[in-house]
């Protein structure tokens, strides 16, 4: 088990009517904010209306800014600071999903940064006392409602990076499942191999002793496996919507790399596809985790037939572990498929053509993941086994 | 599932060498700081001398208060108040395990408590703004190191009650699990009793939909019972004592509590003997918990059958639950007792003499548990059981 440190200062109000606490949390901070969200799937649940009631009933100030779009988009962060800057906003309320909660982030840390927000994602700059901010979850998926972490695309080359700082963790999230009913089967799906794939990416590590982390891993991934089924047959079930709603933040929250190095190579991977092609990042992951896996298991054998055995309950073949390793992959994949998931490029019409460019875009600063060390060419094996 | 809030600021540094971080992390609150701590076990690990060498090299003032003994005493918690404010100290450095944290958290929220600090424990009383206070966790059990709450003992008249509040939880706490080498083998597993009914105490409850902390906790417990061994039988392994130790912590902090109600009857029967017969309290534990199990296992009988095949592997006997759920209160009953707990109060030589005022004492404000709601004559029956 490594050394490490574990902090997480975001406070989660979870539940039925969560949204009452609104108020009193924002007025902590302040008494001006700027309201971020994407299009209109928070006005057809009602959540925008109830939001801005509340916000006048407290007395808050707010300046609205809309049209987050998934794999959110620097032009639109830089309208944001400079709105922040120009109106004195000191508080960000995100109401939405990872994309709009990653862009809200990506605000609060440019508005006290002196250069360009770009620079912070570069890693030429750092994160400076960022503005705070808030947010009101609908979709459970990405886990940046109290993770330090925010994904942004530069829609200049279709880059795509992250920029990180324990004080980009929302000082409180509000996690209602009722907020999350009306999420399509296709977008519920695709947020859950999001989360399962944090789980796995936190999983696969060639750290030795971390039976404990291990074991809330499997865990958590058991509970999503049987709640996947249900929240997508009955998207109206609030106890399987509640199950997965929390799995995404726990999953996410950092408890689980605890003595523990991430891997974190498939969504490096995965960041090329999505910023190239615009598809759903849950959807990339779902076609390119089991490429990694088989790409990679034979580095740890038996860490992937321990996953095969109490993630997905196969019996273990004594006397060939590799097939009981590989049973667990293959698992996996049947199980996305059977909900809906793409799990190969094809399923998404993505052909051969720009393996390579994204290879090499991949491990532009170096090879990729830790599980195992990934250089341009093993990337771009990956995408081949991913075709 | 029900609704909830969960937020926990502890910030946990683990592992080899954490003291390092000490001076830093105390120079956020404080220049001048109350060092408390137990008896000699600190000293005898060289533990103390680094903690002053730290404090020196840093230039922060201490004074030092020692003399905390388990179950923590109130005369010794107003001596510190005494101290805290005669020479104005606005931070509280506990050095030890569960008592001396506790001891901690009571002086901390005495000094800014204008009335007597057994009014907060008593209820009668709010704690508002206690100073701040940081830990160095030696023994693992109590969980106090990142929990909200602390256990003091009243002399006079031996009453044991809690004070709590979220502003009570330590600002840091610095894990290193070599602190815990010297631990003797007692003290070790009476500490593994405790970190498994913080654990036990959460996992049954009667609410329902509870699927992922459910299984969070029954991971925890299947660490927690793979690694007793293997400290008992070796403790110099860092990476059991490791596991043990922040098993300890994570099964404390609330995250488990999320969306449940917790039962806590166990805790309280077994404060009253603790209280009257200065045991520790992880062994009054083990006595008690598999007692109050019998007690109340028929009002759900399903819960026990999947604690019994999930946490200890028992093979469901379908035509018979009851059994099955039986079967794993007394693998548990045979965990402790082969690891050198007593199962029996006869074990401790203790009589059923005072049952009846124990029972009282317990239920002088209402009904404990809930699980199930036990009144006097529950509890008097949960002690006999116990004999």
């Amino acid at each position: 088990m490594k050394n490490f440190t574990f902090e997480n200062q975001t406070k989660i109000i979870f539940g039925k009517n969560a949204e009452e606490k609104l108020g009193e949390e924002i007025k902590k901070y302040s008494q001006k904010i700027l309201l971020h969200y994407g299009g209109g799937s928070i006005k057809k649940i009602g959540l925008y209306d109830r939001v801005k009631k509340i916000l006048k009933e407290e007395n808050i100030d707010y300046i609205e800014l809309s049209g987050v779009k998934p794999n959110p988009r620097l032009s639109l962060i830089k309208e944001g600071i400079e709105i922040c800057r120009k109106e004195n906003i000191s508080f960000i309320l995100a109401v939405g999903g990872g994309s709009v909660i990653d862009s809200s982030k990506a605000i609060a840390a440019g508005v006290t940064y002196p250069g360009d927000v770009w620079d912070l994602c570069l890693g030429k700059g750092e994160v400076t006392e960022p503005i705070p901010i808030g947010t009101i979850l609908t979709i459970p998926a990405a886990g940046s409602e109290s993770s330090p972490a925010a994904v942004v695309t530069n829609e200049e080359g279709w880059l795509k990076l992250d920029v990180q700082s324990e004080e980009l963790r929302p000082k409180f999230s509000i996690l209602n499942p009722e907020n999350t009913f009306s999420l399509p089967k296709y977008q519920t799906i695709v947020g859950i191999a999001d989360i399962m794939a944090h789980l796995m990416e936190r999983y696969f590590t060639q750290e030795t002793h971390v039976d404990l982390s291990d074991r809330l891993i499997e865990g958590n991934l058991q509970s999503v496996i049987k709640h996947a089924p249900l929240v997508l047959s009955n998207p109206s079930d609030y106890n399987s919507r509640a199950e997965i709603m929390w799995a995404g933040t726990v999953a996410h929250n950092d408890l689980f790399t605890s003595g523990r190095v991430a891997d974190w190579a498939s969504h490096k991977i995965e960041h090329e596809l999505s910023a190239l092609y615009d598809i759903p990042h849950g959807a990339g992951l779902a076609i390119i985790m089991p490429a990694w896996m088989k790409y990679v298991y034979r580095d740890n054998i038996n860490k992937f037939a321990q996953f095969a055995h109490r993630v997905w309950h196969i019996d273990p073949d004594f006397e060939g572990i590799e097939k009981t390793a590989l049973d667990g992959i293959e698992q996996l994949k049947s199980f996305f498929k059977e909900h809906g998931l793409p799990v190969t490029l094809q399923d998404l019409n993505i052909g051969d053509n720009r393996f390579r460019e994204m290879a090499r875009k991949c491990t532009s600063n170096g090879a990729v993941g830790n599980f195992k060390k990934l250089n341009e060419n093993d990337v771009f094996n990956i995408y081949q086994l991913a075709k």
